[in-house]
């Protein structure tokens, strides 16, 4: 059985692992366009931050590694072609220049995304760049050098999603000033609710990065071939470095070649087996959708654990076993400076957009006992379904930032469709240097569970 | 309605507290016997270590507070007696002496645990504590300052269970040497199983305590009127302040007058409603034994969520309310030096003791990425029924101490009767900063799974 791969990072190579593991007499071939596979591609803005050492520490596995478990790995080969009926893909060699015909028994596309350029960005000047892959890394870390030569530089970032917030922090300890642009009233997207982006931008504000929100880019300026300034609706902003962090678009050409569907949101669709509406032909990771448990329905959130998760369930599935992927619930966090911000379900927002009748608190406590050194302020807005009490959603807010990895109680509770109750009743651990007595958790339970009563009375 | 609690701290002072919001008519007076109420016990290790800067910042709330709730605080009386029949108590007024009977409609007992004290130490030697009120902790803080006149001070703690633990840490920074006598043959007693004992010892002992398992004492030393060492059956040992944490005894004295039953477990038996056997009597806190959800078997586990929920729940009953007790699933958690341990729902020991056909995976992973700057080393033991699949418990160890907060994953999952590929399902929030990309828990799930599945095979 010969089963091919398409694309090397986290879906890709987490599907060869598996299949060779279903099944060690299949022969799995990855092709990689790249010249990187394997790497942990969420580690990128802490290389460049120096809380990781260098590039290379973010790769997991090296081909070496790979072929020693007989896994072929093909690096610059970009799979250009799909003939499904003849169970054929077309690739080429981007060294020899050469392309070939390969056969296939089971297809995965793990083709993930692509950083979206707008037509301002595609430019020639150097100092400009997006961050997906270990070489565009190196890019800035080349450009950030040059800049820091001419004294402190001044980086722009456009765009106020996690990995502009990310970047933000890496960007100032380096020593550059930082300046975010985001069209939005607001940052970190939508990931949380208003109140709560407005508590991720006073941490950025508090910590010196100026925020130019409800601000649209509409060009850049240059010289000697660098970039010197982002040109926006508000005016001229002067930059030696211009990071375009305005999200992300899955690779779905192949699929599409393939004959593949395409969902709503954009990206491939596929049943819980990672199957495509193709015979034979698999999609996993950043390319592909996947089931909301909390909503029942598809969206395309690109997240390392959700790429690994498909892609083993893929491998599993393409090497003869049977495995399916459960869906996803939506959480996600980050941190930038000190503060943590993490969420999992719905928003409020978005629970109305989805016309859900959905009740929110809003807590404020420590993260540790209240009278412990460490104590900082957190803060979470906990989310239910009026009338049935069933959970939707958390978000969380710290200045220790690890605090708010807690969020996951709440991720176990959304699988199991838990209500407001389930979760004030749970028998959280409890020490002054971990929590208060009453977990903040239990607190915005507790008021939450008032909340629904009293609007049921 | 006149409502009688006899004691003021954690489970007595929720209880009134949520009596007299349940009915804000009634009359809610406490008998608390010591000079303070409603202070957080669990902080008293810390103020001696100066991570908390006084006993006053324990203190939740104040006779004040709560007397202008409308709730009556009596301190210093003691309730020595009750008559159920005639539904009074006898009360001592430790200021005048005097004694009276008082009437209630509803009566909680919340008598809590003392300390145990071992014959060698009732002793008049100074310098010779145990630590479970404020009183205690500043007896400590004055031997302390005491010992540390003289040069430095060697404190000799018995007992190696989590108060002792959290002690070493603290009086260690405070400049003593530290000796951890303890009988058992490891540290951290029933909490961990033998392997995660030893992690917690090597923690101490990197940290230049001296720990001396399988040792018992025997007596004291003394030298006017002070403490000088601790006798052991292997030798003598020199010490300026000894403290005695070899456990704890709930106090039942009351509740057996009152004619309550005392189950097997030495505590208190109630229903889930806080109610003991006696019609009218309530009993909440550590005084009380609790259902454990995951053997549905009675169990003693005092601890300072349990106790404040149990008396809410006493609270509101009382009041005319309806309100159950969840039951506990064995989660607790402690901090010794950067050194945090969690566990919750059964260890293999416990589960072995049981009788149940319980199987555990070890699993070592880092706590945050592991290219990333901040990650430590993180230790779990998953463990779960054989043949089911169902989860029974997780033991966790991190020098990073926050990290093993995650117990509470586990936690959550233990109260739904969670299986371990439920676990593994979970999505889990992820970012460098926080975790691997598989958190450590849903590597231990997946090895878990496959080891029952060979199990079975």
């Amino acid at each position: 059985m010969r089963i091919v791969i398409v694309g090397g990072v986290a879906a890709g190579m987490s599907a060869a692992s598996r299949a060779m593991r279903q099944n060690p007499e299949a022969d799995v071939v990855v092709f990689e366009r790249g010249e990187y596979i394997s790497y942990g591609a969420c580690g990128l803005p802490y290389v460049l931050g120096g809380d990781v050492d260098s590039f290379d520490d973010l790769i997991a596995r090296t081909p070496g590694q790979m072929r020693s478990r007989g896994i072929g790995v093909r690096l610059r080969h970009e799979v250009t072609g799909v003939d499904a009926k003849a169970a054929t893909v077309t690739v080429v060699d981007h060294d020899s220049g050469r392309s070939a015909v390969e056969p296939y028994d089971k297809l995965l596309l793990a083709t993930g995304v692509s950083a979206i350029r707008p037509d301002w960005a595609t430019t020639d000047l150097g100092g400009v760049h997006v961050l997906r892959d270990i070489p565009d890394g190196q890019a800035i870390e080349s450009s950030l050098k040059d800049a820091s030569a001419h004294g402190k530089g001044r980086a722009v970032i456009v765009g106020g999603g996690y990995i502009g917030l990310e970047l933000a922090e890496t960007l100032h300890c380096r020593g550059l000033s930082v300046v975010i642009v985001e069209k939005a009233p607001e940052v970190a997207g939508r990931m949380l609710d208003r109140d709560y982006q407005q508590r991720v931008r006073a941490e950025l504000e508090g910590n010196g990065v100026e925020i130019r929100c409800g601000t649209s880019v509409e060009g850049l300026t240059g010289k000697d071939g660098r970039v010197t300034g982002v040109q926006t609706d508000h005016g001229l902003i002067r930059a030696d470095v211009v990071i375009v962090a305005v999200g992300v678009r899955p690779n779905t050409g192949l699929a599409r070649v393939a004959g593949a569907r395409v969902g709503k949101t954009g990206a491939v669709a596929v049943n819980t087996r990672q199957e495509t509406a193709v015979e034979g032909v698999y999609s996993a990771g950043d390319n592909t959708e996947s089931l909301h448990r909390v909503t029942r329905r598809k969206v395309h959130i690109p997240l390392g654990l959700t790429a690994n998760r498909m892609g083993r369930v893929a491998g599993v599935n393409m090497a003869g076993g049977d495995a399916t992927f459960p869906g996803v619930v939506g959480s996600s966090i980050f941190k930038t400076f000190s503060l943590g911000a993490a969420r999992t379900g719905l928003t409020q927002t978005e629970a109305d957009e989805l016309g859900l009748r959905a009740v929110s608190v809003d807590v404020s406590s420590t993260d540790h006992a209240g009278y412990y050194a460490t104590a900082k302020p957190i803060y979470v807005r906990l989310t239910a379904e009026h009338g049935t009490g069933r959970l939707l959603g958390a978000q969380l807010v710290c200045n220790n930032h690890e605090s708010v990895k807690r969020v996951d109680v709440i991720a176990a509770l959304l699988h199991g469709r838990g209500k407001v109750q389930d979760l004030f009743e749970m028998d959280l651990s409890y020490a002054p240097p971990f929590s208060g007595v009453w977990d903040v958790l239990l607190v915005a339970a507790d008021r939450l569970s008032r909340e629904i009563g009293k609007k049921q009375e």
